[in-house]
């Protein structure tokens, strides 16, 4: 198994629930991790995860970061496939899981076609995680939730803050992850209570809608009027009218994306100017709200571990080029089950947040949304404190020994 | 009682103390609180706290900001501390407890004064708060703790996530609070096991310590040849060797202390333009570091509680124009009582970071630090969730009846 992409706070359970659940089945006969995702495939840098005390990979269910290490390399080269395969046969590897978003999804369903291709026996099964909720037939991804609540839990907290310091005159800016879709900035909708549409966050800023200068200082000169304060969630992809993103850097990452950074200075000084007067406050969580483990949804986490196991169980039934994906019941009550999608459906598609879920004045989710969130952020993962801090996992990570030459990416 | 300046993760508890020892004396027969500090004298703005229902108060123990709003306005004019007395006469105030730093406690001694001055009977006990820990006579004051354990619960958690990212390329910058003192920075060192000294944060920027590129840029080279990343923790208030903020904005606040801003990106661009090929991220946790009480220490709640209740018991005593301080024990297992010390000395006084407490390297913190520390943030604070956010009191505020004209201040 490996992961990849950015870590979550929960993505290190689904590793749990991967160990856990191939520990039952007897015709898996060794359970390897790679270190880095599929750099660590390629550089055959795999870790034995079954040698990893039982407490050790309890103890992956409560810590953030990926304990396996990840990686954004994406294989490009059919020389860089062949030699994946290469090493699953020197390893009689038979089964992969690969823990990540769209892009890894789209890894593995290569890696997938190559062995059948080859015709060596091979089951694939992805395993959702992002804290971006951005992947496509599954009600959501491990991650996000964790992150929501993380976001919720720190406008609760900074609006109490705000509270205290504002006369009418304090602006106060979050600036949350989401590069094309507003996922976590719509999840600090959670922060308002029940029937109070007027709690904080007071405006949030979607990469959805496109922004509106005049109308967002309007927007906030009336939340003013009524306020001490006006808390601002804004997404880091915000863009204008021309789809430009509004904090861009001009730079791109390995897989051709813009790079970001700054949508709340950006914005900051775009109010500090326009509006005389104010005291303009930025908060930049960054990392802290993918990795926030001490603040994650018990939901979620017990989620990546179940999407986990199910993955294992899917492969062992014959299943393989697919994705686990995590289906909402029906009934009132908030029920979830696994499910699989074809891999070839999941990678490179996006899930958006649906239109109709945003409400009218662009900067506020409506009922249906928060419907759809409310149980997903339920329960607190319990982390244990020593000496007070959290006290993570830490793996051996006893090294599986490599039987191939080096490999030249 | 009022409170004043920044709000703290546990300045609320403070509140509870003085309400809760309050209750236990007769002479004692109204509880009011000012709302926004002494702003709210000015204007006569005063709610019944001992309308309050218990369980709200009791909800001030893990609730943060600061519940009866502050101020960081300064009284200047002979006629605005005129009109404090002039209040405290109207309402037949007696005890007044002001929970705040520096400034707060130059003001209590000003109005404690003049209240002398006029042979008006006026008890005034100063409480101690602030995260920047900086207030002489205390060993620590109530709110540094929280914060300390906030940022060191960040660094662990940004760590797991540097760790799974990271290859030898990765710089990480978490920018604290901090004007004059480093000792929030200084406290991310919790975030180290005992006896691994290698372990992340592993540079700390502090204030004490004027900034020296060169040296920076080599510590990062060093520490980027040993781990996967460099992970620092950067202080806003970091100066050169002219003693310039690095990151000054050129702007000052109410008291004339320049404001700050940009540390950590400030940094970043240093980083970014002298050593090719990095990956450099940047959090900047902002007010959250001071009203995280979801991550909030136990024994720093409970002393907040504590320095609120001997508040009351030594204005009932007879003390007056004190501030409790908090007394450490000689023993080898912490225990911690509370003390006083006359508002002048504490007043516009200043406690640094004890430099033999640095390494001599400039950027760790020694055993003495660390022990120092530790004590501080035992202990969880128990905060109640409903729908998977965490739940703050909120207070009735009813209004006291005003007596006076209004006045312009």
């Amino acid at each position: 198994m490996g992961q990849s992409g950015g870590p979550t706070a929960v993505i290190n359970a689904s590793v749990a629930g991967i160990v856990s659940e191939a520990l039952n089945h007897e015709n898996i006969e060794e359970i390897y991790g790679t270190l880095n995702g599929v750099l660590g495939i390629l550089q055959e840098d795999l870790i034995d995860l079954a040698s990893e005390s039982q407490q050790q990979i309890r103890a992956l269910r409560h810590t953030p970061g990926a304990a396996l290490g990840t990686c954004r390399y994406k294989l490009k080269k059919q020389q860089d496939f062949e030699r994946v395969l290469e090493v699953f046969k020197a390893h009689n590897i038979r089964y992969f899981f690969y823990i990540g978003g769209n892009d890894s999804q789209d890894t593995a369903d290569k890696i997938s076609k190559l062995a059948q291709q080859q015709n060596y026996e091979l089951r694939v099964i992805g395993v959702p995680k992002t804290i971006d909720n951005d992947l496509p037939n599954t009600d959501h991804t491990p991650g996000y939730a964790s992150a929501a609540k993380y976001i919720a839990t720190t406008v609760r907290e900074i609006a109490c803050d705000n509270e205290a310091m504002g006369q009418g005159d304090l602006v106060s800016i979050i600036e949350v992850m989401g590069r094309s879709a507003g996922w976590i900035a719509a999840g600090a909708a959670l922060a308002k209570r029940r029937d109070h549409p007027h709690d904080p966050p007071h405006i949030i800023l979607l990469p959805e809608i496109a922004f509106n200068q005049e109308k967002i200082l309007e927007d906030i000169k009336r939340v003013l009027k009524r306020e001490k304060y006006c808390l601002i969630v804004v997404a880091e992809g915000l863009v204008d009218s021309d789809g430009n993103y509004v904090a861009a850097d001009g730079a791109t990452d390995a897989f051709g994306h813009a790079t970001l950074g700054g949508a709340g200075d950006v914005l900051a000084d775009i109010i500090s100017s326009n509006i005389p007067g104010l005291k303009v406050r930025v908060a930049k969580p960054g990392l802290m709200q993918r990795c926030a483990a001490h603040a994650a949804s018990k939901t979620d986490s017990d989620e990546a571990f179940l999407a986990g196991e199910a993955a294992v169980e899917a492969a062992i039934r014959g299943e393989t080029d697919k994705m686990v994906t995590i289906l909402r019941g029906d009934g009132d009550q908030y029920t979830a089950e696994t499910g699989l999608a074809p891999l070839s459906e999941v990678a490179n598609n996006v899930k958006k947040l649906p239109r109709e879920w945003i409400n009218e004045d662009g900067v506020s989710m409506n009922f249906q949304f928060v419907r759809y969130i409310q149980p997903l952020v339920q329960g607190e993962v319990a982390v244990p404190y020593e000496n007070g801090a959290p006290v993570f996992a830490r793996l051996e990570k006893d090294r599986v020994e490599k039987v191939l030459p080096p490999y030249e990416a």
